[in-house]
């Protein structure tokens, strides 16, 4: 039923301490034949929504039936639920924070159920590290193919965070390019009160000059060509933009 | 009679140079089936303590059999011993600085060998990174199941790190939480002259309220509920703390 | 006809944003034994040298028939040519702007093609991200053992980053240690208007004493036993130093 035995982690812990390892010894304990992919750890602390955003423009590169696990949990050892959400892709684990939702916003949900189940879970249960106790152990049963309908009973739904209605910017990543969500190319954009030119690729923008094209994740972006156009142009997550 | 195909790393080497992707394919060239965890490598370069306390708070995560590798290493090159220690848990192998000393409290020790049979090395051995040309090809063959005792003599023991008696402050993590040597939930904490009320989890904690709670190592730890409680108090390993 | 199942990743993607788990999503999509092994993704934005000599001193470590992907494209999108090249060693995949030119340096080449075959790309392919759309799937075919001659047509040769002549700094590590391109152990080092004593390992060095040795790369280095060489002495790529 369930083909892939890839599990990816999405986290705000960063690599500098033993958190993610100790969520990969505690896979591997349940299941040595786990393929664990980070997809980051660096989110800053507590960054629900950028968590969210690296999620939701990276889980289709991975295998159908894949264990998608995002902890960004500013709220562990309180009663916030946590959740195991089944969609056509794989399965999506985390705390019911909204730190799924982007990813799940244009996918098919098929079942969600909280996760509940203590013979899941690592014991005993610390209450601030659910990633290593909860999360890890309840992905790596999922992967392995145990039936995932004893993680818990089925809920109504899950935590979504709302999609900006306005045109701004929403993740700045390590270049300084600056992700709008913005789906579709328009041929004139302003933004920080300047206007940029739309180009089709980085190297089509002059140096230093600010451009604006379709990046990989399907969004619009603002780059400088070899630049920092976040740095350069004051861009951070919520800076308006204009289009057409 | 060795089950796991698992090797950790900890070492103060980095991600920004090749230095953990050399360790990892000497280990593959002679063991393809091996499953490499990184714990941490992002140990502040030369400490030693730092990269004993991850270990020590981490390696229970990991299969029995695991070999785990720690490389800390400010005398490689010398002629400072190397050894391979094995326990219930698994193999702890690395330079004999007091590295390993800290997970190996609560183990029950089988033997201690001392590294120096060069037909395990990778040749010719550098004088500066044992990691790559000692530690790594030792793991992977202890991992792959060959006769470990061939890795050299039984020596009588180990370096130990020294455990401090006093109640303070042993590693601030990434989130600036101080987790200290203490095991036992207190009643009363008092760090930097600031009484700290105990709590269960971060976020029973107000907003930028300095509190306590045990925290997931097992470990009173000091932290502020979305904050950064080393930053906010002056933590640093060894501030001292007064509980009960 | 190709034992490995090795890929491994040198690039300035980073680890704080989702680029590099897009790319392993991409080569286990395809390929689920593959083996993926970072080297880093830490290299600085755009620096194509330093990825060169990262993968230059590195590679050997890796067994035969590995597939080294390197990513450091400032040209991606434009009609910069892209590269398969077969050495003894195995297959170096990138960009042809010289990034794979110094680990071919002593390498017997046996075939050079240019990536062309769209069937091998994740479509739609993105002209901002050819290391999830490009690299990442031909280096999983590759791994997988399929004709890779179909990559491609041949081409007459790839892009070679000249090797400096004169004696300097190539790559600063995160010890502050200044590696350089001199391949014989001197007998006397002057760098920075300073003579620098030439030694066997870090701690033959006094404290605060900058040393020269010759380091795990097979490279001159300048270092400080427990200090930072290039902070201290103000060392950077191609800062000249003088021998014997």
């Amino acid at each position: 039923m369930n083909g892939a035995n890839v599990v990816t982690l999405t986290t705000d812990f960063g690599l500098r301490d033993w958190f993610v390892g100790s969520m990969r010894g505690v896979i591997l304990s349940l299941y040595p034949k786990a393929q664990v992919v980070d997809i980051t750890h660096e989110i800053a602390a507590g960054d629900v929504r950028a968590a969210a955003f690296a999620l939701a423009v990276s889980y289709r590169c991975f295998p159908t039936g894949t264990v998608h696990v995002a902890v960004v949990d500013p709220g562990v050892g309180s009663d916030r639920p946590a959740v195991v959400v089944k969609t056509d892709a794989g399965f999506f684990v985390g705390p019911d924070n909204g730190v799924l939702s982007w990813a799940l916003r244009e996918e098919t949900v098929h079942e969600v159920r909280r996760i509940e189940n203590t013979a899941w879970m690592r014991q005993p249960v610390s209450r601030t590290f659910h990633g290593r106790d909860v999360f890890a152990p309840v992905a790596a049963r999922i992967a392995m193919g145990m039936p995932w309908q004893q993680v818990g009973p089925v809920v109504a739904g899950f935590e979504r965070l709302a999609w900006p209605e306005k045109s701004q910017v929403l993740y700045v990543d390590r270049f300084g390019n600056a992700i709008t969500n913005i789906r579709t190319k328009p041929r004139c954009v302003t933004v920080g009160g300047r206007s940029v030119r739309v180009v089709d690729f980085y190297q089509q923008g002059a140096r230093d000059e600010p451009v604006a094209l379709m990046g990989s994740s399907g969004f619009l972006e603002i780059a400088i060509n070899g630049g920092n156009a976040a740095a350069v142009l004051g861009l951070r997550v919520g800076t308006p933009v204009e289009v057409d």
